[in-house]
């Protein structure tokens, strides 16, 4: 490295520590006979992208230009492409990490980045969730059985009456309450307002039932304004924060996490927009990758159209070992109801939180008996 | 404005401006008998994401809840969908602008983010391009012409390969040199060493031939890694840079543009993945709002599958009079060669900047006296 003495910042990547190649795995949509050519384009394009003949540097033709790994037919006009790409062309850096994978190629609309297959060193470098799945359990004193959140909503209600909705969730013991992820800074309900009130609120319902209810609030913006916001989150004794990777953006998000390892980060996947990025490697992988403790997704048979299959591999990779880094938990949400607890708990195991807003919201003056009973119902229930 | 006392940063949400509603235009696939609803329900899933009826708040209920402002019928089973979401909700901010037009609603494969039409009040709050076009005219001294740029690649080449490359780029006459995105702070060509090599190469060119070449590095990372390399640019007398609004995320983007006005802002689409946003909004309004001076995009007729529609729509948007932002600058790109001038600017017109990279990197030890050809042939088009 001869440049080491230039680097910009600790942990940047001037000091990147991974080696070798990953593969990004896409499937493109085209006949047989264009395949080939085709695989061949998508490694040049997120390599070098421009003519290989042109470039006589040895070590871009050896180390860095990509190479097509394997391609496989999955359907009449669609094909499985492995790509091996140099990982030191990301810098252990998440943003540029995504760049690599499918920054040009998001543009080609035949084109899906299926999953990744990451070498060691670079999983090491990025170090996943800091406390994950245990750290999330050992917060609320949750052992053996599923997790529950409830979320504060509307946007536009001001701080003491959010704060009032806290209290009443938590006298339920509800384990979590996290933001609305569109609660963001607005001036009808500032963060240096609302944080404290809520937290206030969740500590008096505490200390009246022995609870252990835990707030996450939502941070956004910028790097400076997530570190002003998590400087008032930690004043008011919170532990935990809602964020939304694709909305503060990726390299954002890995800072967060980095800087912050006592705290447990819960990803919202707005602007996740899944058609071009498979979920699971999104959300399931790629979010947990970079510290994501806890992910929220759309669950089947609610507002959004993902299928069983979808959430099941979600999940998944949210909690499978991975080279050592902690699971992240799973957060099915969307519309879910308390009905459904019991089918979700057997679909999912123990090993998730779930998520129920709106519904428990709707019960208005019974609040705190129905988000009582939907904590039973994840407490009394039996895992065949 | 109670808790003004409260606020975190100036220029944060705490001090928005925007006041009224902004309408985001969706279109949504679906038949005709459940489109009233499907409207109805995404006016709620982008704005209070709970049962309305459960909401009793009167401010609320006024002035958050977004509104159905029109539906209309665009074909069998696509209808284009008018919501009013309340601007306050946005902070100014541009990731919650973001959450707010398409966060949950990314996750619905059957909508797409289609346009938007912002109040006067936010337009002004944002203020779009510092410069524009005018300013990188201004930069090279070129006016009544199109302007020229290329790209420094591949990524992989060292420091001084990169700055002999630009140097060749620039004796050829072109009016900006990019680094290509892919390019970030790799440990064998870190910013603080490439970019300091690749402007003395310029300036050297630059003194020989009168010429006024102009670089434009790629900055990545945090919000502190791109205030480190903006700070390492200035120190090379750069006034210029390339960022990739999607890969750093929306909020340090409009940061980067609010802290600099005197620097130029390419805006590179990578991670654009325009699928589910219309790029002619995502690429040509949107990144111009938050202070792209000019946006690169994809040239129909290219690697890329973009219709020539498309192409006019995105620069139509990127030009055309807006409440008095600047103008950004359109670079269609990718994949371009000196043989498509004369039809891209007759098709552009010469308010544009032609963006051609590997073709002439292809040229090899004739790589300036090729780019001399592309500067001539734009100089000397004549406009019918």
């Amino acid at each position: 490295m001869r440049y080491a003495g230039l680097r910009l910042s600790p942990g940047g990547a001037g000091s990147a520590k991974s080696e070798g190649r990953l593969t990004a795995v896409y499937r493109i949509r085209c006949d047989a006979a264009s395949i080939a050519a085709r695989a061949e384009a998508l490694a040049v394009e997120q390599s070098v992208e421009m003519p290989v003949a042109a470039i006589d540097d040895c070590f871009v033709l050896d180390d860095i230009v990509g190479q097509v790994a394997a391609i496989s037919q999955i359907d009449d006009d669609l094909f499985e492409v492995r790509i091996a790409l140099a990982a030191a062309t990301t810098g252990d850096e998440a943003g540029q990490l995504l760049n690599m994978l499918f920054g040009n190629s998001s543009l080609q609309d035949d084109i899906t980045l299926h999953d990744v297959d990451l070498p060691e060193s670079m999983i090491a470098a990025f170090g996943g969730p800091r406390g994950g799945l245990a750290g999330l359990r050992q917060r609320v004193g949750a052992i053996g059985r599923a997790l529950t959140c409830s979320a504060l909503k509307p946007q536009g209600l001001r701080p003491e009456a959010l704060a009032d909705l806290a209290g009443r969730l938590a006298r339920g013991g509800i384990d979590f309450i996290k933001d609305d992820h569109g609660i963001a800074n607005q001036h009808y309900s500032p963060f240096a307002a609302r944080v404290p009130a809520v937290a206030a609120a969740i500590a008096v319902a505490n200390a009246a039932t022995g609870g252990r209810t835990r707030y996450l609030p939502s941070v956004s913006g910028t790097l400076d304004d997530l570190r002003a916001q998590v400087a008032i989150a930690r004043a008011s004794g919170v532990d935990g924060l809602l964020v939304a990777p694709m909305i503060v953006g990726l390299p954002a998000f890995q800072a967060l996490s980095r800087e912050n390892p006592d705290m447990a980060l819960m990803a919202h996947p707005a602007m996740g927009g899944a058609a071009r990025i498979a979920p699971p490697l999104l959300l399931g992988k790629l979010f947990r990758l970079f510290g994501a403790d806890a992910v929220v997704f759309p669950n089947y048979g609610g507002r959004f159209g993902y299928a069983p299959a979808t959430c099941r591999a979600i999940a998944t990779n949210a909690r499978a070992a991975w080279s050592g880094t902690a699971p992240s938990v799973p957060v099915p949400a969307g519309g879910m109801t308390i009905e459904r607890v019991p089918e979700m708990l057997d679909f999912y195991g123990s090993d998730v939180m779930l998520l129920i807003g709106g519904s428990l919201l709707a019960a208005r003056e019974k609040l705190t008996d129905e988000t009582a009973a939907f904590a039973a119902l994840v407490r009394q229930h039996s895992f065949r």
